[in-house]
């Protein structure tokens, strides 16, 4: 039977000039020319090689380095043995980032990339392999009692950046503390083969990649030259730019928030649940919904999980959570939106009182930054070194202003806002700062929101209806969080929805839901990327998004 | 700011009428028919029902029942307190599943749904009270003493099914054994209150939906009625069908399916990612993919993370694993397909073999069934009394057989099938039968799978080209994982792709992202749906997605 998990690629998606940014078709000549050069450089690069290429069966060493074939790499056991099968046999690999110097003396074998390959003599090699973003240096030192010969030096030398290679030798503690590398141990190479090489030219370099711009600009005050890789030339090589010691943890991190969220909501009795993506109808109207044809009904992709969390609590699974791809078809053109990223929602069935949703997010949350500081030192200190950053300042208990308080805090300091409407970019910073200088807390919540400015669906307040119960929750000056109370009477549903414009039949579904017998409820909602980016202070949401959709991106 | 994290629901989704099955405007017509006779019932029983409503304020007991006010649910604290506000001050509510004989004499405040609401007698009231499935029986007895009015036990039989109710009461425990309730203690009713009320007349009855067969067949044999609900009017009503104790438990084994897939994936260091579901392109061709337009380019929904998660690799994540929805266009009209469902995908570097992967699905899938049989007790018991089911038979080592085995298994019980083809459902079936009863499991992995029929990537094995490093894995006769080495070298990819006929052009940004060194690798994809399904035995997928979506279903 046909396997029904995996599919090949769809073939135009792999086409960059096909899937790329549609700016221009001028632009995308542009890039295919260059590609085309790039091309030609390298296939001239490889045939000079091939001249200069080693006679590799007149040494005698010649059994303890070469290129991997391709039979071995295809899981040949039982096939005549190569001598890297050979040489690995009963062989175990040992991460990078575990080499230490207690096992100085001992014989390892490692896998890594080629990080840099300097030329130094015949007689000497020096070859940084990378593995994850940490980084050893390997040293083949020509010696006849180690076997490594000089064309097992000439071997090393020419393989390619970012080439995969295995090394097996011996671990060392140099003299002098090493700043090149992670790790503070060498390697003496015994034998080294290539398992994978890398193209000579490479669009980028990932130590460019890797540099902060701290580094670039001492390079040039000095008059060295130094290379600053722009954003787009960064996501249209994804695969090499994600190699950078920042970018690989800033993805170990992004699965840290995601474990704790989980892991904190299921010791509350919260179930993870999934809701479908794919909606009936032709949206809500604007530009927000991407459409589709769904076997000739339109259809389109669920902007948030709102309506399918909600259900799932009239459907008596009583705590909810889902984490999942958002999409959102706005032309928001910012530092901090995405046509897709990944929602965190919660939805809960309340017992009395709106503040049981603002008491778990504190709890929630705190527990989440907590586990981030405790579980990702090593990630946080790897994004520290290429963007420098503060940690975030929070409290073991949240604090908690209402929209009134935060308005007055900000006409106290000169700043004039409706207090009746919502805050802007600029108020809301400026709001952050104040809370900084006051409460010292980066991270707080800001609830009792004007009604006009939340979704119909949410509850008004009961002494004042031009308030709700709800609030937004901000990081370092912005707006991260979004919850409330909602809305489980559907005489009351209808009302709401009809003082927002909206016409109630082409909602009846929705309501209805809450005719069969609805708890009181609330919830809240936030983007992954965003908690990512502003813990760390970063300047783009497209650094916290491995493979970012914007409305100028759909690749790769 | 507007709060981006929540957005109105998508207005025409939530329309049935437009939103439900294609299948003919007759019967969406006749549906529509049927609800309006239903609300129009509704609205007439409603009407008798206030013409014989109770003087409450007669009854000086009056604070000890009665609706809670729309007021007291907007977390009205700081207002005057209504009569449940003032019963609930200070009080803690117990959880239904939680009330047990050690409790006996103590006061208890819960809330729950009416499960049945059965009349005894004017001094006399029994209602069972259900929260998550469980259910408790709330006896309400008139008496002076205890303040219980004829007035609250009239009150009491009103209350409407599924309706949500508050009962403070003292527990007690029965002299016989309850059969009619999941908690073997009784609740004596001081006060009631509706929190929120159900229409007398639902389109299901939660009690018939969760009826099984064996009970329909013996009601029917003993002559009296028992309506049997048929999939369509629970998957409409989907939000009343979730609410029965089998589908509440497969939810949260669902659940516990995923934590036991990431918390193994993630004890052996894999990372979680996220990859995007929007692909440029117009697809790989043929129906297989949903089509969109992205900001005028033509775009598809991803098939599968199959493309981004090998990227990841190429960009050093080394082991990834992702949970996330994979979309179908395919037209299967089956018991196990699905048009949208939650993909377990995993993808990891390999050392020397292939069989590293399968080492990995051996241990995981392992762990996953005995975490399920361990936690999930209760649900798997809860499932097993409306779907009865044999526990899956399964091996601390998986049995893994050669395709070539299988075939020649198949081969000596009398079942030709082509050595280089694909099994289809029958043979696997077969194949699945010989297996138990020569190995005592059901859970094997068969691997060494014809190149033919594996996609163009998978690495063929190198004694033997027909073959490939690849294999599927099987749970009661039918295909669950899919997994292969993948080929690695840009080069061989290449030609494979030609072998098979695709245009090398339309893939070349995937095929590139090999030419920056990449490690051998490969990985595997499951259904989520389909794992809860083949453990639990079940016949039909639609039962393990919370909301399904199938060639001819987009809603609810």
């Amino acid at each position: 039977m046909s396997s029904e998990s995996e599919i090949p690629p769809p073939s135009s998606t792999a086409t960059p000039d096909e899937s790329g940014e549609k700016v221009s078709k001028k632009a995308a000549k542009k890039e295919a020319a260059k590609l085309e050069k790039l091309r030609r450089r390298q296939e001239l690069e490889e045939a000079a090689k091939k001249t200069s290429s080693l006679s590799l069966e007149d040494d005698e060493t010649w059994k303890n380095y070469g290129d991997v074939t391709l039979n071995e790499l295809q899981s040949t056991a039982d096939l005549e043995a190569g001598k890297w099968i050979q040489a690995v046999e009963g062989k175990k690999w040992t991460d990078v980032c575990d080499l230490v110097e207690s096992m100085a003396d001992s014989e390892v074998l490692i896998r890594g990339r080629v990080h840099t390959n300097r030329p130094v003599s015949s007689k000497l090699g020096f070859v940084i392999l990378r593995e994850s973003g940490f980084t050893v240096q390997c040293v083949a030192n020509q010696s006849e009692e180690n076997k490594v010969s000089s064309n097992m030096i000439k071997f090393l030398k020419q393989l390619s950046r970012e080439s995969f290679v295995d090394v097996i030798g011996i671990v060392t503690v140099p003299k002098e503390p090493l700043t090149g590398t992670s790790q503070q141990v060498e390697i003496q190479v015994r034998k080294v083969y290539c398992v994978n090489k890398a193209l000579p030219i490479l669009p980028l370099s990932v130590e460019d990649a890797a540099r902060s711009e701290v580094d670039i600009e001492k390079s040039l005050q000095a008059g060295k030259p130094a290379v600053r890789v722009n954003q787009d030339t960064r996501l249209n090589n994804r695969v090499l730019d994600i190699r950078t010691p920042a970018n690989q943890s800033i993805f170990r991190i992004q699965c840290q928030v995601e474990n704790a969220f989980r892991e904190f909501l299921l010791s509350k009795g919260f179930v993870g649940i999934h809701t479908p993506k794919l909606m009936a109808g032709s949206s809500e109207g604007g530009s927000a919904v991407f459409r589709l044809d769904y076997k000739g009904q339109p259809a389109c992709l669920a902007q948030s999980p709102q309506l399918h969390k909600q259900m799932a609590i009239c459907g008596d699974l009583r705590r909810v959570f889902e984490v999942g791809p958002v999409f959102r078809a706005e032309d928001s053109f910012t530092h901090r939106h995405l046509c897709e990223f990944v929602g965190l929602d919660v939805e809960m069935e309340i017992r009395k009182h709106y503040s049981e949703i603002m008491d778990l997010v504190d709890e929630l949350f705190v527990f989440i930054f907590t586990s981030l500081n405790e579980k990702c030192k090593k990630e946080l200190e790897a994004v520290g070194k290429q963007y420098p950053f503060e940690p975030l300042k929070f409290l073991p208990k949240t604090l908690r202003l209402t929209f009134a308080e935060g308005v007055q805090m900000l006409k106290e300091a000169g700043v004039e806002v409706d207090p009746l409407g919502d805050l802007n970019t600029e108020s809301e910073r400026k709001l952050g700062q104040l809370v900084l200088e006051k409460y010292n807390t980066e991270f707080y919540i800001l609830h009792r929101y004007p009604s006009a400015v939340r979704p119909f669906y949410t509850m008004p307040c009961a002494d004042d209806a031009r308030y709700s119960n709800s609030f937004d929750v901000f990081i370092r000056g912005e707006e991260i969080i979004s919850g409330a109370q909602r809305v489980h009477i559907p005489e009351v549903l209808e009302k709401r929805a009809g003082e927002c414009g909206i016409d109630v039949k082409t909602i009846s579904t929705y309501i209805d839901s809450f005719r069969y017998g609805a708890p009181p409820h609330g919830g809240l909602g936030v983007g992954l990327e965003r908690v990512v980016m502003l813990f760390c202070a970063l300047n783009n949401i497209r650094k916290t998004s491995l493979f970012p959709r914007d409305p100028q991106r759909l690749a790769p």
